[in-house]
């Protein structure tokens, strides 16, 4: 029943790069940000259903397992969900398709009412105006005695890492300067006093780090 | 003859914790940042000529020894020097006691006007008044055929990679979360790009990251 949190920043802890438009709204560096995780056949399987078994399988991938495995309840903030790039568009179900690779409720947090999104594989999106701990309440309701994942946005994350929330929190750094962006550990001094922190080196060059209580 | 610089940054890439005072010129969250690097036996034997042999002598250790190789002139900023810290004291020599552990010519950055300050081993403090490139000039003169070191402060050193001068950037990154501070690489996007980059864990829990062109 773990909080759990999964985020790809870079070497000077950039999270969300700088430079995000309507037509690229993660950024031109997110390509670079996260090469080494989408070029994991977990990736390629769970998030492109590409099921031609080409991708990586050393240690990045193995830690794309694991971020599937367990999790009973995610929570979003809305600008991941889409939102804030398609703020018009009633019919907007997320960037994800008609197979998101979730399969468990997904509770979006937003201050905008909007009926229950439901799809065939298990993924449910739900609206909900609250804070982080009243959103955590609900997820772990769904979740039982599974994990919860708070996945993202950088803004969101960081609200429940300074809530004191996240019981572990991984981080792959790529080696790579981003130089400006949204930094996932600004203002959280001392966050990892909390936790016991291990890190591991992966062939593709990026660098693991766990913090865990 | 390559121009070297050596650093330890935090998992949130700060070189220089925010909260410096003059009775605490680093800063409180120095020694952690630091704890590793200091605890090597190298830095207790060059640095606080502690010659109990005690200290480490692991990963971190064998990067502390390389700090000390090869090393023919130092260029370092008024602030590390300790003008700014201490800019009414007339006889003030620098942080590192009678026996700096340079050995070799140090060109300190600095607007004021100053004697030549020597040592005994082979250390002398030289002040100019320079553009990075021209205080580059003169340090490789010193150096020959040695390499040339770029020590800190941050400001300095991030004023000579955006100038495209430094060959080798090594940092120690601790896995700890300052949260505020300077940090190493803000605005310097790409930086990545010109060098081949490698990293290397410590049993410290240190992470070695080197970029080399």
């Amino acid at each position: 029943m773990a909080v759990r949190v999964d985020l790809n920043i870079s070497l000077d802890g950039v999270a969300a790069p700088a430079d995000q438009t309507p037509d690229n709204p993660m950024g031109e560096d997110w390509g670079r940000l996260v090469a080494a995780y989408t070029a994991t056949k977990t990736f390629r399987e769970r998030v492109l259903h590409d099921d031609s078994g080409q991708g990586t399988t050393g240690v990045d991938d193995r830690y794309g397992r694991a971020y599937f495995e367990g999790i009973g309840a995610e929570i979003m903030g809305a600008a991941m969900f889409g939102f804030h790039s398609f703020p018009d568009d009633p019919d907007w179900r997320g960037w994800w398709g008609e197979e998101p690779p979730f399969g468990v409720p997904v509770i979006v947090l937003t201050h905008r009412e909007h009926a229950d999104i439901e799809f065939d594989n298990g993924t449910r999106f739900e609206f909900l105006n609250a804070t982080p701990e009243e959103a955590l309440a609900r997820a772990r309701e769904y979740a039982g005695d599974l994990d919860v994942r708070v996945g993202g946005g950088v803004s969101v994350v960081r609200s429940f890492l300074a809530a004191g929330l996240v019981d572990q929190l991984h981080v792959m750094v790529s080696p790579v300067i981003l130089g400006r962006g949204v930094r996932l550990f600004d203002e959280l001094r001392g966050l990892d006093l909390g936790y016991t922190v291990s890190s591991e080196l992966s062939e593709s060059g990026a660098i693991h780090v766990t913090f865990a209580r």
